[in-house]
């Protein structure tokens, strides 16, 4: 067993060649259902052409009476005509048929019936006569047969999928029922020794399975049937016969995990002994270890015979087990099969350009996906590339986009143009707040609170004085700092004159908080005072360079005379109070400096040190523009500040305070 | 009753007021759900914060053997070090849990194992010791607890509509179930003496109900739950049960048709008499008969209680008959009010700028939505405007997008810009091929193949010289053309000389078609000749002015001496040679001269009167373009041809020959 590096359109070539032999490069059959609401989202299998015309007779377009046309001539308003209701003139409800003598239909607010007086009132239906002040013209106010649609034309193409209008116009040409494309049936089968179900409780190495419930999602949003296996333990013979029991009636089986070429991933073994491996390792990240094989089924070597057919190919794709390589394993081969499968025409991703924000490094040897998120900072439409790890889903989940570094690209610098391909609409990228700077969890309730007034908050944690530079950068609409000038004791003012020269910004405070230390539960190394943590065997975990916390830091230890070479994880650095509080709970170092909030969440304890301001920096272009308005008023909003002052350590009296207004 | 005009504003916010004072402005309420497939597209009731951290230990992320970095140190190539198994080294598999001593992991490619050659292949992880020839850093290919996820962390904000990353993060966050937005309950009723289900013979006045069908499949597409009711004829004692009946467990109402105020419209009055019609007649077309009302149920006046719950409000909405307004009535009023039922944040379409083929006139009292469809032609986003009829459904299967003229404007002269929101992304947008000129049912065919292509066509059946004339104003990409020069006997070559000077074109023959009397089945009034047309008694129906079959005969007239005069109904116009045919047969008149095709489809007779080329005129700019070659190479697919040909009246022998390229 070996990994290859094929190249993703060598990969598809393959793909094609083998499904094409065995007669599975097309859609794979159709059905004829009722056309109810169950045929919404389904994919014509032929095309709809009109049984009936719409209307399907002459009808009267308004309420009134239908004439012939002819009989209406030389009206005036100087000289009205008089016309008999009933061998002249018939009253028509919209919608009715005209009568055959008539050809045009007199709007009842055009006509005086001249015995009102003896109708019951809105009852003009049966006078004896009516007079007019004006002709119509032949074919007015009707809706001649055919208006709509005419019997025998094009209603929808084959391969259209279902929307609710599509339906209507299938009923409206006569069709009762529809003929679409089956279905592909697809299995999912999630392998792994150290895999969980959803919900269960956890021990180090176990690890909860949804990349099956993720597939399972795709699928089923890409128009395919799914059946989710139950987990199968890394065992060849388990695996070798789950898959051979789901080709029996599936048209596509989806190992995940056990892809790549280690000594417990039995995929690539399974498929071969059942049929064959085309390719094994795509030229992509992430997601480089896919399988894509072709099982032969309905005898077996010794001829023992599975399911009811005599012989039955089924595709396998072995998809890897990295949960971002896994989704982007079923956007990449899955969902085009599917399409295929289902006779939908290609589909086209909307793509845009946008600037990158960061310099991304690739290897040269890949198509690199890498996950965006997108927005528009003054004139430009930003590119923040998100955590690259194929173990982070939080960022597919964050991704307003994939930009697609080519082979041979051995990435781009910040500043670089990029082509994305949407996850959303336009609409919602113009509504992105790009935040930055220092990290706090009270952004995480911001970007709630605004989720619901149509804001989507995109916060890169870099750290207070990074985002000052971002935004000099003009790379972020706002940025969180909490930085303390030791001279003045006053925060934020000085490093804005430093790295924000000539940009107009406004300075408003967000919270007051404490900034201590942080220590595991009951503080079993007794760690008190900031001397405390260069003792021996005191292991220490830093904030990295240019957040506000290590300026802190790094002024308290000026002050006492420690150096940072004293202390043991002082190079050891985190981006985030959560990650860093993270990194105490696990035991990977004994303390840190961080705000009391974290300790709640992950059951540390914490001894306050200082209180800090945290304020919001914001341009004043920005701070004037519609998209940040929602933000504003949020920091005058009694829920906002009540749920962040039950986080302990926070201050909210000063939310929303001008601190100072920078020219 | 009567109808007033509110604008859309003002309905909106009577309709805000009366929710909100019976307290259904907000989400209707929540359930908890297990986390499966099924949640997926449903909206988030509460904010998901991360109950565990992701990954939930320290993993390692590659194969190889855990090592403290420390012991490493000083390794290099030419001075490995060797290091004990066991004690100092622990192999691990990707995903396993770091063990406590260890905080880095070497890959198992950058180790060489001492005692391999005792090993069976491929099973390295059990050598005594291994040499390393590089040190590695703490923490180096290790995926550190919270790497993806750290607890407490905000996951997605209340309000998200659940993707399928969306529940595979939930899931990593150490959620087994989600709270949503309890679905509301939606029925629908269908009212009208003329109606008659899907799937019914069909007599005249007889109108096939699928306006249900398309609000309902709207409704399950916004995440509504739907109830169809039968349908309920024109009474105000059925249709006031039938509400009734449905308030008991039903969130919202829809009354279809009867909105309007004629005498068989009970919608209104039925609303008023279990509660208040507060908002009747719309400042909105298509649409305007919309009412907007609120029921109170639970107690009837004389007492009687209907339902378990002592008293319930319930809104409902009379929904026009039209199936343009009933669609549109869905998209204005009904998206918004379960969007937010759902606790979803509002939505924005995306929205471009276009620019108008054709003036569009509109009343100056309403807000106008017309249906447009949209293509790139040359530099220009085109917006052809479709047919304003609000019966015609099929315009909005043809739409790409809605532009609001808004109240106050009468109207917009070609070549003006209108903001259009889109139907469809920008990418299938840019692949709409703009076709215009003469009608042919060959060009419906096409549309049908080139479908598959990735290739939408827009057809416009302007006629063979009004399709030369969009050409010359850069207003589509090719235009069908059958016109005769009378004097050479040539077709369209010297007109392209007159309409389209200096545009370098070529023309590609399509088809050689018959063209001749369309008449009854029987020919009643035999009709054999040109001359038979001017007889008394006999009702011919025309082409319009600037079609290639009206020049053809005014052509036949002139030769034959025969003046437009002598013919009853010479300026009766239609578009088509479908809408042509369907005027013969529904009996509107007795003959008109068009293609043989439409005979079969409308059960017509065909006299031969001509043979003539249709070919298709393509600016050189466009033939040259990508988006054009699938139709160029249709040209040459048999299958295509085959279909063609066996339609009545065509001969494709030189479909595709290039007739001439005009410089």
């Amino acid at each position: 067993m070996y990994l290859e590096d094929i190249p993703l359109p060598e990969a598809f070539s393959r793909l094609e060649k083998f499904l094409t032999a065995a007669n599975l490069w097309d859609r794979l059959g159709s059905e004829t259902i009722p056309l109810d609401d169950s045929a919404l989202g389904r994919t014509l299998a032929e095309p709809v052409w009109a049984k009936i015309s719409s209307p399907h007779y002459h009808a009267a377009a308004m309420d009134g009476f239908a004439v012939k046309a002819e009989a209406t001539e030389g009206a005036l308003p100087t000289q009205p005509i008089t016309i008999l209701v009933g061998e002249q003139a018939i009253y028509v409800d919209t919608g009715d048929p005209l009568p055959d003598s008539a050809n045009a239909v007199i709007p009842i607010e055009n006509v005086e019936p001249l015995d009102k007086d003896n109708q019951p009132a809105g009852q003009l239906r049966a006078p004896q006569s009516i007079r007019i002040r004006a002709s119509v013209n032949p074919w007015s106010h009707v809706r001649p047969m055919g208006e709509d649609i005419v019997a025998s034309q094009l209603v929808l193409p084959e391969g259209q999928t279902l929307r609710p209008v599509d339906l209507g116009v299938i009923a409206a040409s006569g069709s009762s029922s529809v003929p679409v494309a089956r279905r592909p049936k697809v299995a999912i089968l999630p392998t792994g020794s150290e895999l969980v179900p959803v919900g269960s409780r956890l021990s180090p190495g176990e690890i909860i399975e949804f990349n099956a419930l993720v597939l399972a999602s795709q699928v089923q949003e890409w128009g395919g049937e799914v059946t989710q296996l139950p987990i199968t333990r890394d065992d060849f013979d388990h695996i070798f016969a789950a898959v051979r029991q789901a080709a029996v009636d599936h048209d596509l089986i989806l190992i995940n995990a056990g892809s790549s070429a280690g000594s417990e991933d039995f995929s690539a073994q399974v498929i071969e002994a059942l049929g064959e491996v085309f390719v094994h390792g795509v030229a992509v990240r992430p997601g480089h270890p896919v399988i894509l094989g072709m099982i032969e089924t309905g005898q077996s070597e010794d001829g023992e015979r599975v399911g009811v057919s005599p012989h039955k190919s089924t595709p396998v794709i072995g998809v890897p087990g990295y949960p971002v390589s896994a989704a982007l394993t079923g956007e990449i081969f899955v969902a085009p099969l599917i399409s295929r499968w289902l006779g939908r025409p290609p589909e086209y991703p909307t793509k845009i350009k946008a600037t990158l924000t960061r310099k991304i490094t690739s290897p040269a040897g890949d198509d690199d996906y890498v996950r965006v998120a997108l927005g528009r900072v003054g004139p430009r439409l930003l590119a923040a590339p998100l955590a690259r790890g194929a173990g982070v889903i939080s960022s597919l989940v964050k991704a307003d986009g994939l930009a697609l570094l080519p082979r041979g690209s051995q990435g781009k610098p910040a500043g670089a143009e990029v082509e994305v391909s949407l996850y959303r609409t336009q609409a919602e990228i113009e509504r992105t707040i790009f935040a930055t700077g220092s990290h706090d969890i009270t952004l995480d309730i911001m970007a709630q609170f605004l989720y619901q007034s149509g804001r989507r908050m995109a916060i890169a944690n870099v750290g207070s004085i990074a985002g000052l530079v971002a935004l000099s950068r003009a790379e972020a609409h706002l940025a969180g700092a909490h930085l303390l000038d030791p001279e003045t004791g006053e925060y934020n003012l000085s490093y804005i004159k430093q790295y924000l020269p000539g940009v107009p910004v406004r300075v408003v405070s967000l919270v007051g908080r404490s900034q201590g230390l942080l220590v595991q539960k009951g503080n079993p190394k007794d760690i008190r005072t900031i001397p405390d943590i260069t003792r021996q065997g005191v292991t220490f975990v830093n904030r990295q360079r240019g957040s506000g916390t290590r300026v802190l830091l790094d002024y308290q230890l000026e002050k006492l005379g420690i150096s940072g070479e004293d202390i043991q994880g002082y190079h050891q650095q985190e981006y985030t109070h959560l990650t860093l509080g993270a990194a105490i709970a696990s035991g990977r170092a004994d303390c840190g400096i961080g705000i009391a909030a974290v300790t709640q969440a992950l059951d540390l304890e914490f001894i306050p040190l200082f209180e800090e301001r945290y304020d919001l920096i914001i341009p004043q272009e920005h701070a004037q523009s519609p998209l940040l308005q929602p933000l504003l008023e949020l920091l005058a909003d009694d829920e906002f500040k009540y749920m962040v002052a039950d986080l302990p350590g926070y201050d909210v009296t000063q939310m929303g305070k001008l601190i100072a207004e920078i020219p």
